[in-house]
């Protein structure tokens, strides 16, 4: 990780320990725009939905933020009126510090779930968070939202718009229950650039569509997924409407990021050897084909044989068959890293050579129902005894 | 394993080798009712369905059959035209064999799918296998079409009906890809009992729903999935019909019979440690309730955690909040092995004496959502290493 990852004009971080997580890790961090800024947001679709979610959810109908508050180490969520009593008062003592308004500050929890929050120690730190606010890289932040994450996740990118250069910075925290609607993710994006509210809820939408929504690790939904977006205008290009001509560019610069990112935390799924691009083409529809994606990237059968070099597409097959779709098996195709193991439903005889090519850290599986025009990629990865052993043992 | 597990009156049995698993096993078996029995099965709901399954969906029309062909080894399951024409042969050979009529043979397959059936092998065996009609026991049986089952799994009951005794004995084989609708799942059981068409398709029918479709292993539904039963009548008792006052007796005798079966499953899935009961109470409605217990069964999480002996009840309430049924997190209650971990919601703070429960072999997981009538339970295992190691070199 360089620790001079670009970042946006205009934005601030800071990080703190608050001994929320085991001591000598940062786990409570800051990230602050010095102006107002246009905010969208997405949340998890879990029926339960942790104490942040509920509050940010609130918020972000005003389109408008300055703030993101975040802690690792305890996710905030089945804490009951407590929990969102804790969660108001972190925002409103942030907002107190950095004088701006209580309902400017997001605020976002990680970690494990049905534990109170240590607001004793969280109290007492934050205004030290506050007046710390540049004194931290984006990287940082990266960092301390870290659960069992092995590596920080953050991504930048720069472009042209309105003739000033803009810049969009990322990072996201995944790692374990990660499942369609965004499962234990966070995500925060960053911008320069003006957008307008409707552009940029547009853009965010789109990017999380095909990135943060398809990618799983364990097919377990978190109560906690947030992606947050902050444009706060500091490059000095006319506003991007979602009528504009820059909105296409913007819009595919954020979309590009996110699937980044959302492989990254793919990449560093618990327990992972192998990036795992699960691709159905040619479904009735692709809501269809996305189905069928998700049915065989949750598979443990499809997860285990990757694991072990194993080309046994019948589990593939299978997976596709139970996912609830219209399948035909006489037209199905399926191939592992571009070799056709099965034509037609059958067997094309060349499993032991694509054994060999799933030794690749990545494995393309290419699925074809020659059905309608339907398409879906999905990421995931391999699951190994890893895995086993770090869920089995998260809170001891 | 007793080698003497009572059986119905008028049933024979054979085993053979046919080389279709490694050496040393046998992998083909014959049930056989002297007299023409009246049956009912239940398949797989998956969209992919092996050649055996399409062949014995026609044939189970007709509500009768005289003898059951089963190998282990290869599931004759994405083999296209010939896999149903090798089907239809295995039938033919044993018919011809055996005197009975061709329709009257049922084929069942289990085992690695896309592989074309070794028919060389298997067409020079079944003679010897129809030949051999009485040598073996049902024990037998149930030990030939084990595949990563590490024990054969056989039950029998015996039951009073007008004026006779009675005899319903069952066998199963499971391991890996058990998932609702029955997985790579098969069962079979036979009885003396005379029972009407209607009344054995109605009796199967109910006792199926609450136990080989309430089981799962890894969520997995396989190609194969296939319950059959005979009643040939040999019991001489006045033949059960829906209607008579028999039924409930026997209806209930049958369902008990597949309970056991199905958990008898479970305790050998994959991996498994633990037996895991997931019950998940006062939902809006029986189908609710399912669904919920199913989301928390298959959850890695879940599995993991239990395995782990960690009273991680925030992957539960998770579970069911992603579960896409209707709940009030703040009325949840969750209890372990009797032990509330979770109030309307919230900690009971009681995890650390929770974690020792888990140490028992069997888990009771008690969901209660306080909202409405419907309950279901569900039976799983939790996952360990070892599912890892098994399926990750299951074809090698």
């Amino acid at each position: 990780m360089e620790k001079s990852t670009p970042v946006p004009k205009g934005f601030r971080f800071a990080t703190v320990e608050a001994a929320i997580k085991k001591p000598g890790r940062k786990d409570l961090a800051l990230i602050l725009s010095d102006t107002d800024a246009v905010m969208a947001g997405m949340f998890t679709k879990n029926a339960v939905k942790a104490a942040p979610v509920r509050l940010d959810t609130e918020r972000i109908k005003s389109g408008r933020g300055r703030a993101i508050v975040i802690n690792s180490g305890n996710a905030n969520a089945c804490t009951g009126a407590q929990g969102l009593k804790d969660a108001a008062e972190t925002a409103r003592i942030v907002a107190q510090s950095l004088l701006v308004p209580e309902n400017a500050v997001y605020v976002c929890s990680t970690g494990v779930i049905g534990t109170p929050m240590p607001m004793e120690r969280i109290r007492a730190k934050l205004p030290e968070l506050a007046g710390l606010a540049g004194s931290a890289s984006f990287d940082d932040v990266a960092a301390a939202i870290m659960t069992t994450d092995t590596f920080p996740k953050i991504l930048s990118v720069r472009k042209k718009i309105g003739g000033r250069q803009i810049t969009i910075s990322g990072i996201c925290k995944g790692a374990g229950m990660i499942a369609p609607n965004m499962a234990t993710m966070l995500g925060y994006v960053i911008t320069d650039a003006a957008v307008g509210k409707a552009a940029l809820k547009a853009a965010l939408t789109a990017a999380v569509k095909t990135s943060f929504n398809r990618i799983t690790i364990d097919g377990d939904t978190s109560t906690n997924d947030t992606v947050l977006i902050m444009a706060n205008g500091a490059a000095g290009n006319p506003p991007i409407k979602a009528s504009s001509a820059d909105y296409a560019v913007f819009a595919a610069a954020v979309a590009k990021l996110c699937y980044e990112l959302a492989l990254l935390i793919v990449k560093d799924g618990e327990g992972a050897t192998k990036l795992v691009e699960v691709i159905v083409n040619n479904a009735t529809t692709e809501a269809e084909a996305e189905k069928a994606a998700f049915a065989i990237a949750n598979s443990m059968l499809v997860k285990t044989a990757v694991y072990g070099n194993d080309a046994n597409w019948g589990r593939l097959i299978c997976a596709t068959g139970y996912s609830g779709i219209a399948v035909d098996d006489s037209r199905v195709d399926i191939s592992l890293n571009g070799l056709m193991v099965c034509k037609n439903g059958m067997a094309t005889g060349r499993d032991v050579e694509a054994n060999n090519r799933l030794r690749n850290k990545t494995v393309t599986i290419v699925i074809d129902l020659k059905l309608g025009k339907g398409s879906a990629k999905v990421l995931t990865c391999d699951l190994s005894e890893d895995y086993i052993k770090i869920n089995a043992e998260y809170r001891t």
